[in-house]
């Protein structure tokens, strides 16, 4: 694929890895989608102009600390991580994206970060696990993802690596996800299909509700496969498939290691007024905590969900809502289905669970990635520094 | 004050008090705030026609069991439980106000209601501790109040009793809560009076952001002291304060009743650019699951609150945002505020918290008070049914 990568432990945590690099072998256009938190990460702001210019060479990332709330010291810090990278690589530094996550408000320990860029450098190969390892957070697994699709007859590949785990909610990007692709693909195409490919994956995934300030996704493409252009049409269409089909597997894997989480649950919501009220209706479920807790015990106590679409500000007609946990029935007509409580435990209690609505109102339908809420989940965050 | 209470255990929950009666001795008015909840209980509906009327006698409550999602048949319960009521106190069903909490989607069980309304009747008493019990379901105490005001020199009484505990959030109405006063108020001074007084109280107190079917504040006023009646003016101040004092206190305790929670915390955001954007803030960081699992956990991790101020929709200037736990500043012009981790994680592990925010760009302010989150909510709320 043309594409070199790396993950070390260079102190920014304490034993695992925290900074890693990928780099491609031949400039690549480049794409990117980020937060809309108005609090940004310095290393965003910094991305979007590189993004802004199309070209780039290569990703220097560090988990740990997010570089965020940071002043003037965040953004000299940011500098430096793509000069140092962009000196020891012989780029230049405006062809580097900074990524950063982790705790907010801590300026970077920049003795560990030199420190890595260099041995990260030094340990650059074609295996990208290492690198994937090094942006986890809180994550339980390293999540990385890759299909082959074909431009004009020739064989392209597309891969990616993303993390979580937390701060996991649908407004535009979550999380941090870096893909890359040996199609070439000029970089206003490259956005078009990353925005796509975007918004049936990481867009559909929540865990908690909340926007980070760093939430980052972004796509290289250094037309390393010797493929011809994407430019549009037919190409760009398959182009978009097997990006939207990496993009999807990693944000499944994204809300499957939803912090504590045990269960990956689809909320389907069909027959809505419109899409942007079956939206609001399954973002409701999928964010209320009680339906959360209830999809954590596995017990099929279907009011939570018609509390949410009560409350979600999509209209609703109680009498005509139907639900359904797996392929069992729970509502009908606005009331539960007699003698299926068993049958409808089993199937909450299954690793993926969908839970799907009919408002029966029209054809809006939207859904989106939930995952169960667990002691783990507060566990985890309650004590997040120490 | 000329009201009478009791709480029976009838058998809708297996050992606990379930059903509650408050009796007015004169005929009273009424006035009440419900749910915005599309999806609403039958006795929300039959308590809002109640209202619309502006007279009542008496309200029946049942606890376990929140006769919603029951169609036809959860309108004839609520009738009858209307009319059981009436009978045996001798008023009109028309007079009596009905209200449930509990399981969603389960039909009453009628037989045990009847008994419950038998030999509540059998019990009115001057004393409202029992029905304060038999309001609860997963709350961990009883919550009533009472403050005294005058009218016109003459001494009245404002009393009350609420319930939460989970499904607590800040859209018009939420939980329920029943006040009562002997002060003369004429229906739709009352309505006037006790919008203002859900609007400082149960409406700025926010537990999981889930909004409930049954959420219910109702208040009648006999005007048993023999004061004039309160029409406006001064008069009208005094009580709308006494009846905010109540439903101020109630609401506290609802909170710091959150589930599983161990603070009450009032997070105040002021300096917005207007009071939406003070709310919007507010709100946003009251329900963030991140900044509650960090109060629960006590460590004074302030870049979740900056998150949640980005995310929130409200105008913000990162540079201008001051943020304090308790009296400690941990947040200047957007930077973290060295050396005071200890006194600020001193600051957040007390019962009452405040987390205050200067959003530094103009005059609106708004605050509500939320709890923190910890694994007992996710312990009581995973297994609810069984």
């Amino acid at each position: 694929m043309g594409y070199l990568a790396s993950g070390v432990h260079c102190g920014i945590k304490q034993h695992k890895r925290d900074l890693a690099l990928v780099v491609s072998e031949a400039p690549a256009s480049v794409a990117g989608v980020f937060t809309t938190n108005r609090v940004k990460a310095a290393p965003v702001l910094w991305c979007q102009e590189v993004v802004r210019r199309g070209t780039a060479r290569a990703v220097v990332v560090n988990s740990g600390n997010a570089n965020a709330c940071t002043g003037e010291q965040g953004w000299q810090d940011v500098r430096e991580m793509a000069e140092r990278t962009a000196a020891v690589l012989g780029f230049s530094a405006e062809e580097v994206l900074v990524s950063s996550t982790g705790v907010i408000g801590v300026p970077l320990p920049m003795e560990a970060v030199r420190r890595g860029i260099e041995l990260a450098a030094a340990k650059l190969s074609r295996s990208g696990e290492e690198a994937a390892e090094a942006i986890l957070t809180t994550d339980a697994f390293p999540k990385t993802s890759a299909v082959v699709t074909t431009v004009g007859e020739v064989p392209v590949t597309v891969g990616g690596m993303a993390k979580g785990a937390g701060m996991i909610h649908p407004r535009l990007a979550t999380t941090l996800c870096f893909l890359t692709t040996d199609a070439l693909v000029p970089a206003p195409v490259l956005q078009e299909a990353l925005s796509r490919a975007v918004a049936a994956s990481f867009n559909r995934i929540t865990v908690d509700g909340d926007t980070s300030t760093n939430d980052t996704v972004v796509v290289l493409a250094n037309g390393r496969a010797g493929a011809p252009a994407v430019e549009g049409g037919e190409a760009l269409e398959r182009f978009t498939e097997a990006l939207t089909a990496v993009a999807q597997d990693l944000a499944r894997m994204v809300v499957r290691d939803g912090e504590g989480a045990q269960r990956l649950v689809q909320v389907v919501v069909e027959g809505a007024a419109d899409e942007r009220d079956a939206q609001r209706a399954a973002l409701a479920i999928a964010t209320s905590l009680l339906v959360k807790t209830m999809l954590h015990g596995g017990e099929p106590n279907w009011g939570r969900v018609m509390a949410a679409v009560g409350y979600s500000g999509a209209e609703v007609d109680e009498r005509r809502v139907a639900v359904w946990f797996g392929d069992v029935q729970v509502v009908r007509n606005g009331l539960g289905v007699g003698g299926v409580f068993h049958q409808a435990a089993e199937a909450l209690r299954r690793e993926e669970v969908t839970v799907r609505v009919d408002l029966g109102l029209g054809d809006g339908r939207w859904w989106v990635w939930t995952c169960d809420l667990g002691e783990e989940y507060v566990r985890i965050n309650g004590s997040y520094i120490t």
